[in-house]
């Protein structure tokens, strides 16, 4: 079984980047000299040297070194020879479209199968799940698969949110858009909250934060799942 | 320059389906004998025949016939052949893909500039647009192509919502999505309140409805366009 830390966001409300996950990226990280950064995410367009120096200064505060997978001559190789791989937040569509791109899609499969230590917040945490397709992001670039690293054997939501009973807007809810994916796919789905995440290690799937996480099932009702749950069975 | 009817939402809060649209309805397929109906984006997994009939009800209503289009053995014909076809919301991946898979994209284009009358609503609006990649939806299938009908010479966001001052979650805004469009692709987007339209017809593409819409430029600053705004400059 792989070994991987997949968070719902990067920030809590109010919060500095990664700082409710400094403890747990500690832990995580403990025996690793140094952590490759994935940042094609590029949230709100930030470019890769901006959100590479963002991620490396939270990792200083947890003790840990961080380097920018972009400023690596060979990606596939500096991939497949590390020990600790975090992938942040952005656009799913654009992350996945620049992993084929660069055959780095493979690579990580590879590395995490070898015991590299993988940890993702938000489309970091989406492409861990068999597919991209439980993504809310906006598909601002084609890319040439939906397919991802299946690090779990189910589909993740990130920022899970639960219906708002006062809205009067009539897009739809994430429960209904979880329906229209299960209309046509057979995965479950986790629907992760902020502050949520999965610690995979050892044959098992924790669920850790505070709060409950909501389990779609194709054809069943969607369910609660309470923290310090074990989902290896979710499949 | 084609004739369109593109509606944000199909519904307002705390009314029937089409209710709000029940006026323009009659006067923009006022010419129409039958309106085809194009179900295939199929909201929360419902069935092509009961989507229909829930728009062939609505469409009783303003006094319209109106018939699915997969109902026809030859859809590209009954495309092609029709006066006024009327395409309804739901997940916008699911429908790009049935109408690449029907071969209907160029139809429903083909009959649209011979002088069709189109309307959209939801994800049939968002498909007037050059391109689907600004949806909300999620990718719960896999489309051959993001290319759309290029009805309009720009984008649209459909359910367009501005930002919640008071929100503590920390997922992207639509704003920000869009943004990040805008990081890779060039073409303007119009955000499309619920209860706006667009008016297409004559040279000319007007918003309609009480609302003002916001538009987005690439490396400009977003800005507000009030109702019954002549749109025909944006591209």
């Amino acid at each position: 079984m792989s070994k991987a830390l997949l968070a719902s966001t990067s920030t809590l409300h109010g919060e500095e980047y990664l700082e409710y996950l400094n403890p747990e990226i500690k832990i995580f990280f403990s025996e690793v000299e140094e952590v490759i950064f994935i940042p094609f995410a590029r949230p709100g367009g930030i470019s890769h040297d901006k959100y590479t120096h963002l991620a490396a200064e939270a990792f200083k505060r947890a003790g840990i070194k961080l380097r920018g997978i972009h400023e690596f001559d060979n990606m596939q190789e500096a991939i497949i020879k590390s020990k600790g791989i975090f992938t942040g937040g952005g656009n799913t569509f654009l992350l996945v479209s620049e992993l084929y791109r660069h055959k780095l899609m493979q690579a990580l499969q590879e590395s995490i199968q070898n015991g590299a230590a993988y940890m993702g917040t938000s489309a970091g945490t989406n492409i861990a799940g068999l597919t991209m397709q439980t993504t809310n992001d906006m598909p601002i670039v084609y890319p040439p698969s939906f397919k991802t690293l299946g690090i779990v054997p189910f589909n993740i939501n990130p920022h899970y949110l639960d219906p708002d009973s006062n809205s009067t807007h009539k897009g739809e809810t994430r429960e209904t858009r979880i329906k229209e994916f299960h209309s046509i796919n057979t995965q479950p789905v986790i629907g992760l909250r902020e502050g949520s995440w999965l610690l995979v290690s050892d044959n098992k799937i924790e669920l850790k934060g505070k709060l409950s996480a909501r389990i779609f099932k194709t054809e069943k009702l969607p369910f609660e799942l309470e923290t310090n749950s074990d989902l290896s069975e979710l499949n």
